[in-house]
């Protein structure tokens, strides 16, 4: 009682909107309208594969329904349009999905904005859909259409409830019961009209936690009955048993880094998506738990497996529910909140491409995966002005220092072999903590001071110099570009560089000072090359060199040479003149 | 013929994907799925509107049809449903969408992936829908259906036309043919069964170049003749073509920002989303091709003058095509999409509200509003902690410093009433740049030093000091909490601030450098205080007060006290040691 009457306060259980992370028993984190559907795909999609993966005859350990509210400002999200799509073509025949149809929300009554057929929606989609129409008093009606929709097994189910919002106040019907405590007068008159004592407040009647008392012994029963059923399996499925167990612990199986590529500096270069997929088809055979996709890129993302299976439903005859590999579609923000939702569900550790600049359309759920802690990782491919033909609606500029900015979300650009190793070592051992991996389309030598270890600081130093005159931090593709200049500055200019590789930023910020000076030592002037926006660049560098301006269309070398040039306008003041350049 | 074949190199108007901004006769930049037909939504609503607003009888000055051509990529997309539920809602009879249907996509057959009923999908938005189903041959079923498509008036149409992607080619029917070159054997053989000369390259036939110019010269005619008639409309209705006229210049009536509001500290502190609505309550009287909207959280956003007309299908009973205020119901993504292609069409200057962290639901549009340099104005309001018990799922921490990574794009964050003016003047008469308004939930004092004038500069002293011990450099919401803080200085520690208001970063970048060396003299340490990530603020600061992690849900006051920190983790390498903290 005392968590509710904390609701909406600092540090309570209770907060504005549900969030996994601050109260147990809340699955996924929903406030931002569209998640929560696309969550329940991802939660649906975690059942259907544990099911294939670890049922036995006899062991029903997965069958669990996924149960999803949603309403009309949900119902307008792309994002759920784009979830309930993919849910309707993989036939998830556990989702079961309600919507509260209140003809409101906060813009007043829907007719204003929101007039299509939402039924006929989702039956478009593949969806068995039913409607109750009076959903304020007809609970039998809401127990048959949900004991209808579990029969309804090849296709996902959405029952339309036909409700009155704030039903029984005085504003019901209206956008004012949405978000509003109501009135004094009208909470007695809805309590005494639900009868209810209308003197009293936080009061709840004795039959009421009778009932819940009875349901939680309920629950500790099927708790119960679900541990023995567990601790039988293991005897007789002790290897499925123990790779359950540990894929619920968040663990990874023990030695699997020793499958991690590693490189020396007379292999070819290589683009880093090459560079990624090299690791993907090492680790899927390691971490069963690590399942891929892509949304609609596989052959530019080069994100599955030679000998992937996919997961579809069985009866399509193009994969299987057992399949670890997924085509989402061309429906990023929709792939990113379904991952949410199968990284929460515990047995899954989802992975999936599209470009860098398309994880952008995925933003609203990225940022969740950062809020609510989920093991998910982003493989974005074709990472800068380095993609070429495709142009400036392509080339991602912002959106380093847009994922940069997030809490709790690591942004790597690995620079090589090595790199991408320790990159996806970092993104797959962080147990709450999503990633994106920035990928080259093009080519990347493999470096000379280049290996994981050094990698896994999140920035090291790459070429070391004596008596330096400047230090040059970069990232990914311009790693070696700037190992390059190195020689050329020293050759022509007699110009002594220090080069350090800067993959990882939130991986540098954890590291002790005493380290971060070693490699971006104080008293020497330090420059930065990314060919990104510089935002952010002035933390580790006292000038920078970018492109705070779009791409263009072109071969890439081209869009290069004169695009990539010198932001010397960046202004930084310091307490003592700068005068290096 | 030169342009084509500079197809895809740099400085072609021919790139990989159609871009406005770099070929004549490009209405919008669409590369990124999904946005053409969101912004096909937008053009034709600025159709209906200009037609409602300019026509006359006997002067149809807009009757234009808007087309738009998408494919199963598209239709995938998030945003395009979102905006085609839309239109449904807005019953735009004058847009007609052909439906590529050719089961293509990047991972191959899109049985894969997207096995939805299409056409059922848009009749459930309220569409016209019809099916050519033999797009290879069946020209005069594609002429019939798009003339059955204009008799249709009060929906928008979709024409599926199911195609074979790559017809002809000896891979025709796969995703071989998406993006790469034919290889030449198969070239030969298609130009010889289409009946051209396998031995020839870019070549047009002459008939083809004669069609064209017969087409060039009724285009001609076509366009002098509503030259005539403009002429004509000049001589009976002079104001509104001096209206029109100047609006297709892109220039604001004369004399406009004398209606905007000036403030003095002895004003009331008020929230700087309720200064915005004092700014729209003057501006919609004197800029007539201002109009409004909001993605169902207008009474939040404060989006809407007391006499706004909403724009709607006269038929409703709800608004009229004239209105100028939209209900763009919780679609941000689409939102956004649709004021491109609004602002495209040249006769509208359209800005909409949501809170600032929902404006990354819309980040795919935003970008292409930059990119593409439309003015296209966003109201983001409560952007920060300071909405309070919403709780962290709704605020912002990186999205500052996403968009102001992104090039033309302009973040204004003003502290108060004449800031918030300023904020509006800048993105009124910037052309060809987008703006976003961050604007705070909570009240704001009046500041003693601001006025329009300065703060139009990007960044400026709101209070000077002489001998200061340090320069506080801030936003928004936090710089009158820095005001506060320096007169605590002074008095408890005898520490004498200056205090800097920093409103829009990419304006202040584009002053003097005596100018910034002013407001952020060289020689004073300074430190940035904005409750959002850091990053970025080392280009301003050398120590930052900022917010690099999540917030949290309860009263705001309440979450400012807890979360609200230094975050002295942050590094900057220096040459010379900071010593002032």
């Amino acid at each position: 009682m005392d968590d509710m009457k904390a609701f909406r306060k600092l540090g309570s259980i209770t907060p504005g909107h549900p969030e996994s992370h601050d109260t147990p028993g809340v699955e996924v984190t929903t406030g931002p309208l569209g998640q929560g559907i696309a969550n329940a795909v991802g939660l649906a999609v975690a059942q259907a594969h544990s099911a294939a993966v670890f049922n036995r005859p006899g062991y029903n350990l997965f069958d669990n329904y996924t149960y999803c509210i949603f309403g009309d400002g949900c119902a307008m999200e792309g994002v759920a349009s784009e979830a309930a799509s993919a849910a309707g073509h993989l036939k998830l025949g556990n989702l079961i999905c309600l919507y509260d149809d209140n003809h409101v929300s906060i813009d007043g009554d829907i007719k204003c904005a929101f007039t299509e057929d939402v039924c006929a929606r989702f039956e478009s989609y593949g969806w068995h859909v039913q409607h109750v129409k009076d959903g304020n008093h007809d609970l039998e009606g809401i127990e048959a259409a949900i004991r209808k929709a579990k029969e309804v097994t090849d296709k996902p189910s959405m029952i339309k409830i036909t409700t009155t919002i704030g039903f029984g106040s005085l504003l019901q019907g209206t956008g004012g019961v949405h978000g509003n405590p109501l009135k004094a007068d009208d909470t007695k008159q809805l309590k005494q009209a639900f009868g209810f004592n209308p003197e009293e407040t936080f009061v709840v009647p004795q039959e009421v936690y009778d009932l819940y008392h009875r349901r939680s012994a309920e629950g500790a029963a099927k708790e119960q009955e679900w541990n023995d059923l567990f601790a039988k399996y293991a005897q007789e499925y002790p290897k499925e048993h123990a790779d359950l167990k540990r894929r619920l612990s968040g663990e990874l199986p023990e030695g699997w880094e020793k499958c991690l590529p590693v490189y020396s500096p007379s292999d070819p270069a290589i683009a880093s998506r090459k560079l990624s997929e090299a690791v993907i088809e090492k680790i899927y055979d390691v971490i069963p738990e690590f399942v891929c996709g892509s949304a609609d890129l596989t052959g530019s993302n080069n994100t599955r497996w030679k000998k992937a299976v996919d997961f579809q439903p069985p009866c399509l005859g193009i994969g299987e529910w057992s399949g670890r590999y997924f085509r989402y579609g061309v429906r990023e923000h929709g792939m990113a909140a379904m991952m949410n939702g199968m990284a929460a569900y515990g047995t899954m550790l989802p992975a999936a491409g599209t470009f860098l600049n398309f994880v952008s359309y995925a933003a609203g759920a990225v940022r969740l995966s950062a809020l609510s802690g989920v093991r998910v990782i982003y493989i974005a491919t074709h990472d800068s002005i380095g993609l070429g033909e495709d142009g400036p609606t392509h080339q991602p500029i912002e959106t380093l220092a847009h994922f940069r900015a997030l809490p709790n979300l690591m942004v790597w650009r690995p620079a090589d072999g090595n790199e991408t190793s320790a990159a996806y070592y970092s993104a797959l051992t962080a147990k709450s903590t999503p990633s994106i991996l920035a990928l080259t389309r093009q080519n990347l030598p493999q470096l000379e001071g280049s290996t994981i270890q050094k990698a896994l600081k999140g920035g090291y130093v790459a070429v070391e110099a004596e008596n330096a005159n400047i230090t040059i931090v970069s990232t990914g593709s311009e790693v070696g570009i700037c190992i390059d200049a190195a020689k050329f500055l020293k050759e022509k200019h007699n110009i002594v560089a220090r080069i350090v590789s800067m993959p990882c930023f939130e991986v540098f910020d954890t590291q002790d000072k005493e380290y971060r000076l070693s490699v971006i030592p104080d008293g020497i002037p330090s420059l930065s090359v990314e060919v990104m926006s510089t935002l952010g660049w002035e933390r580790y560098s006292h000038e920078q060199f970018g492109l705070n301006r779009f791409g263009a269309s072109g071969p890439y070398k081209d869009v290069y040479a004169v695009r990539f040039n010198p932001c010397w306008s960046s202004f930084h003041p310091s307490p003592c003149t700068n005068n290096f350049l």
